[in-house]
């Protein structure tokens, strides 16, 4: 099951993308794609449904970020051998991970905002999944059982803020715009296995990234197992799972987003985004 | 004025505390304090308010935490010089951020969790400020306009977990309870300065922290301005300023919390916090 939202930003509505990609209007159902209606037991009134039955939208518009109500936006770094070794880094013994702004939040196609002093503009394709129960101390088993669901984020990053204005990796990550997702959530029944992903990333028509989550190596139960032992989650909170080789960061020379610039970016099974660089207003 | 929120842990409700130190309850003007309740606007209408016209609330019993609906928590570390050089470190050209999980979050006198396999837990007074308007890319006066008020906060700390399990010090931030907020939220009017407070720490009846914001490195305002350069702020965002010395990571020999202990804080003008240390469950 396809679930999204769309319309215009702040008054999106829920919706259900039906098998011959029609967009199904489900506000008569549910309020939003956000908190408890992503508990297994609304997923599983919303299987129930014919979609057929459901209003079709004949012009959806743009979408929005396909989860309302972000509680946490938890990021996992260095999460693929072959990024974590064009950074210059190891992959390390246990997760790192780092927080992005809620309000970094957008949708699968809205632009990506360049802020003002940004020098060093970089992209990031990421295998995200969101809550759908809470989850404390969970073993892996219980924390798979958690995830509602899979779908693409763009861990957009700001490599100048995020590692030479001192301290900690946020200033680079959580600026406007910079964390769109979408363009659907892909229920976990429907996804199988997330380990075996293709996922790819293009700028201006080049493709950068060109991997597969089977060379991540912490795997999303694990990584909700993981973290759950440093702090609850919620429904509706969300982890991004870390990205595969070919950033702008490790390139040789190095190569950065500008105003204009097109982004490109997909996972097998869970669709597409895709993004014009603009200039922080 | 002192907002602050009463009753049991999400079903709070919106009081005023008047001048007797009698709790009024304010859920017939305004849904919570939370969002745009705290823009300018909104909080002109409560001070043209006669208390005495309000409820009065004879056992308000358990206060919640003072602001409701967090949409981000920033975190400013190492922001006090006599805090840096007990740390070690010293005081960074610029602010250093990061984020705590809005999670985190709890009334003021509601117990601290002790999370599974904790050694090192500790404790650190805080000044910390809410946002009431939208703010990006703004100067110094601009961010002041726009802090609704202050409180107290109890940035509880798990120096393992923060500094000993790579990457990023969300992992030792962000626990279950380790973000007590208020008692109340005192206004901005009603503080005035906010660098002339002095503050300080408790624990078991033993002052561990006794300092002043007077030696904070970088002021409110600032540092509101500062952030809005990296991402936007919405009403309701808080941003906690850092803490004196007197933690117990800096002590030689170090002191950490265990279950049992009480903690004490507070702040002048912003009122005081209680804690008893529990274990998770």
């Amino acid at each position: 099951m396809k679930l999204l939202r769309f319309g215009n930003p702040g008054a999106e509505r829920p919706g259900l993308l039906d098998v011959q990609g029609v967009v199904r209007d489900l506000s008569g159902v549910v309020a939003d794609i956000a908190g408890d209606t992503l508990s297994p037991a609304v997923l599983d009134q919303l299987r129930a449904i014919d979609p057929a039955t459901l209003p079709a939208v004949e012009q959806p518009g743009r979408l929005g970020p396909c989860v309302a109500g972000v509680g946490k936006f938890v990021c996992i770094g260095l999460n693929y051998s072959d990024h974590a070794a064009e950074t210059g880094a190891t992959v390390p013994p246990e997760p790192v991970a780092f927080m992005k702004a809620t309000s970094a939040i957008c949708g699968p196609n809205d632009p990506v905002i360049k802020p003002r002093g940004s020098t060093k503009l970089d992209w990031e394709v990421e295998l995200a999944f969101v809550v759908g129960s809470h989850v404390s101390y969970a073993d892996e088993d219980t924390a798979r059982a958690a995830i509602a669901g899979y779908f693409v984020c763009h861990d957009v990053s700001e490599r100048a803020f995020q590692i030479e204005r001192h301290g900690q990796w946020m200033k680079g990550k959580g600026c406007d715009s910079f964390g769109p997702i979408g363009p659907w959530l892909v229920t976990a029944d429907e996804v199988g296995d997330p380990g075996e992903l293709a996922m790819w990333l293009e700028v201006n028509g080049k493709r950068y990234q060109d991997g597969s989550t089977r060379t991540m190596v912490y795997k999303p139960a694990f990584l909700l197992s993981y973290m759950s032992q440093f702090m609850s989650f919620q429904p509706g909170d969300i982890i991004t799972t870390g990205t595969p080789a070919g950033v702008g960061l490790g390139l040789n020379p190095q190569v950065f987003l500008d105003v204009g610039d097109v982004v490109e970016l997909g996972i097998e099974k869970l669709g597409t985004q895709r993004q014009v660089v603009v200039a922080a207003p």
